[in-house]
Formats: C-alpha cells, sequence, structure tokens
C-alpha cells in the first residue's frame, strides 16, 4: 500500500452562476479594487489515500468525489496526487 | 494594464481544527473508503485582476486575501498569477 497526498479542486460548471463570487466581487468593489471581475468560488480539499496503486487511488478519488465531495451536476472537479509513503 | 487570472488557495492553519473535514473523513468511512484520512477543506477562488505589472496584481490580491478572502487568525492562503492579456 502506497499512501498519496491528494489535492482536490470543485468548481462549479461555467454555466452555472455563482452568487457568492459575485456579491464577493461586488463587496471589492466597494472595497475600491474595482480592477477584479470573473470571481468563481471553490472547494479545496487536501486528505490522503492508501492504496495498491496510483490507478487505484484515482479510481478511489473519483468515486468520493462523485458520490460525497462534488456535484456532479453543477460541479466540475480535478485532483492532483503525490505520493507520500 | 495586464490581466491576470489568478488561482487562490485558501486552507486552515494546521493548528486550527476542521469539524467539516472530520465529518467528510466519518462519512467516508461509513461508505467504505477506509483508506482516506487527514481531510482538510478550504476554499478555491479564481478571479482576473487588472494591474500595471505583476507586482501590483500581487500586491492587490494580497490586500484582497487578507481583508476578504481569507481569516489570517485561522487561515493562510496563497495564489498562483498568469497573464492573459
Amino acid at each position: 500500500m502506497t499512501t498519496y497526498q491528494a489535492k482536490i479542486y470543485v468548481t462549479l460548471r461555467p454555466s452555472v452562476l455563482d452568487p457568492a463570487g459575485t456579491a464577493v466581487e461586488s463587496g471589492l468593489k466597494h472595497m475600491g479594487h474595482g480592477g477584479i471581475e470573473g470571481v468563481r468560488i471553490g472547494k479545496y480539499v487536501e486528505l490522503k489515500v492508501s492504496a495498491a496503486d496510483e490507478g487505484a487511488a484515482q479510481k478511489q478519488l473519483d468515486e468520493v468525489c462523485d458520490q460525497l465531495l462534488a456535484n456532479p451536476v453543477i460541479e466540475n472537479y480535478r485532483f492532483e496526487l503525490q505520493a507520500v509513503g
């Protein structure tokens, strides 16, 4: 078994409105940061996964993302794996 | 003025408990994903910033993160910039 450090990025699909991002953008304008636009807010998850090999770790993370971390209807995800021992 | 695409990662400081991460880890165990541990949940923000140069963009993003996107008492942040035109 190898342990992998995973970094998972969950983002809203481009076609889905992001009210939180719009609120942040509006707040930033009021604070004087007018040069900022296109704010989109997602989730960033770090975890360790133990698996036989990198393929098995990827398969498990796909399941975890589809079932729990992301809502496939409105969100995309991607992840990076790094062996740590 | 150059426009930069920024990817911002906001994470809880290692010394701060993450109840949401613990809940996800517990849920995953109940779903049969026992090989996963150390779940930490953060924020991932994408935005575009227009600035005179990369140094000015970094300075503005530091202000934005300190004032709005991150709580410096319990969270760390880091960001990547890429010129897009």
